[in-house]
């Protein structure tokens, strides 16, 4: 099972979606990407090929980029396994992936190596030990940049020290509904935080989805950042509860009418670009998770999981062609209308 | 069956829902309206009591307006058998009407006498010959306000000659959600014809629904009234036509999201404004029309019937209670609900 398949609708209220812990390393015998020449990015993937060879606890499969068709390379983005930067890079790139794709490696992205691991909900901590379990199994291996006194080295000062990169998706409907998110979005900064749409730094903020990060890897520990991370998530999901209690009691009819409007949207458009179709599931999501949606049988597959489905390239891909945009949005409306549970009160 | 229960969805492509004549007459022996005293205005209802008394032709009943409630007035006008005017007047008035409400006579409106004649559809010269079979029953007992040279009297000067007022209730959405419906205002008066709003003189344009009538009375036949109204509206329903093949053949994507969404949100919205829902419906209507939504069973009653329905005093009228603004807008989302055929598609 791929690990977005565990996330439930209404896991701790369904606020934290998942958790993501990133470590940066690179390689003390090469240059760092961003200087490195094809020769060195090619070794990199060898060194990396050869570990994940030989040693019985790596069970994930190491794809070679060059023969990853970009419309698979997409997908995999949309499924948050690669970057935007890793699909445009000029240099020989590899992902190591798992079977449940929530341990991977992109290997020469920013970095040699960038190590994620993946959970459904608010298991932060669990994710940094099986990222750090893997780091440890290529330590072995491996010769790391690493400076006593700075930490790990990598491409980018601000990674530098853990080269940890610790996140949360969290779904906070309610809080940008109301404009409370803006607030929340001016002050994270103080906390050496940062917030992003689902897809990245410059993405719109889709279906309320945000991305909650760590700015600060150096002269901190990895635990210290992980409770600070999670401390102010917690206020936050804390914060989403209160609006969303807020609702149901003063807002009801409106709550209620808004997010039966979003259903019968999904339930009989027969167009839906990725952007509208977000906001419909968001408000699926919450709908479901306040109790004003009741639906009838379980859902195919969870919102989130959902969400990344009628991303343009993975929807592509599962109608195995290529499509305008105006095919996509139709696609996407068929596809949304198929795997929507029937809910009471039509 | 009320004259409007007999409107069809599809009935000449639905674009002519009903027609409409109305006669002004005055008895001679009192002054007008206008400028008539409470004694007067109370004998004409006399005389008219004692017509619909005496007559065996006459098999409608007579109403006090005085004896009316508020709301019930209110409905009569939605249901297109008094005017605003009507309601607020200062002198007593009546109403006769049929059990059908095909036909009918305010009494003391701005005329002494407006005698109405409502069919569905099509059928403005047989809504024509039954206004004049109801004018030629009262003249037998009546001495209408007569001038050989200019026809018969009435208050307003616009309305002196046939005292005739002709009008078709149109449905074009093509025409108007392309624009186009604004030429044929301006061009219209050219023809001695004008347009209003389903609900009279100043409402706006609810769910692409147009009254087109005739301005002029006087120097011309009734038949020549007629012909003109019809060969003009003939041409807009024409237009309406040529449109909605063009939407069709050239949008038919845009189109049928549209239809369904308006379903869609029909089918689950938990509160309506008027407006909206006449909007939702017109697109229902059309939807119907053009065959884009194919319904699973017959309607519990027609679309032009169910806008009546959820106007508000209509819907007060029905819950048999007195209704708040949003208490209204609920209950028009669930009775449109209730209404709403299912259709193939969901």
């Amino acid at each position: 099972m791929k690990w977005y398949e565990e996330i439930k609708n209404t896991d701790g209220q369904g606020v934290v979606v998942s958790s993501r812990v990133r470590l940066a390393r690179n390689l003390a015998r090469y240059n760092f990407p961003s200087h490195c020449s094809e020769g060195d990015a090619r070794g990199v993937i060898q060194e990396i090929a050869k570990v994940v060879e030989e040693s019985q606890d790596l069970t994930g499969k190491l794809l070679r980029m060059e023969e990853v068709r970009q419309l698979d390379k997409v997908v995999m983005m949309e499924k948050h396994l690669i970057s935007p930067l890793f699909i445009n890079s000029h240099l020989p790139g590899a992902l190591y992936v798992t079977e449940d794709e929530d341990l991977s490696i992109m290997v020469n992205e920013e970095d040699h190596l960038r190590i994620q691991s993946m959970m459904a909900g608010d298991h932060l901590q669990k994710a940094l030990e099986k990222a750090d379990a893997l780091d440890s199994i290529l330590e072995e291996h491996l010769m790391y940049a690493f400076n006593s006194q700075l930490g790990y080295l990598t491409s980018c000062p601000t990674n530098v020290g853990t080269g940890m990169r610790a996140s949360y998706m969290v779904h906070v409907p309610a809080l940008e509904s109301t404009g409370q998110f803006q607030y929340i979005l001016e002050a994270i900064g103080k906390f050496g935080l940062t917030v992003r749409g689902i897809y990245g730094e410059s993405s719109d903020a889709l279906g309320s989805m945000f991305q909650i990060s760590n700015q600060v890897t150096l002269g901190i520990s990895e635990q210290e950042i992980l409770d600070n991370l999670s401390a102010v998530t917690r206020q936050i999901v804390k914060q989403e509860l209160v609006v969303r209690e807020q609702l149901l009691k003063e807002k009801y009819s409106e709550l209620e009418d808004a997010v039966f409007r979003s259903y019968g949207l999904m339930r009989y458009a027969r167009v839906l670009t990725a952007k509208e179709a977000m906001t419909l599931l968001s408000d699926l999501k919450l709908g479901i998770e306040l109790g004003v949606l009741k639906t009838k049988q379980a859902m195919t597959m969870n919102i989130y999981t959902l969400m990344m489905s009628i991303q343009p390239a993975s929807l592509q891909k599962m109608e195995s062609r290529s499509m305008s945009v105006q095919e996509r949005d139709m696609a996407r409306a068929e596809y949304i209308r198929k795997n929507l549970p029937e809910i009471i009160g039509g």
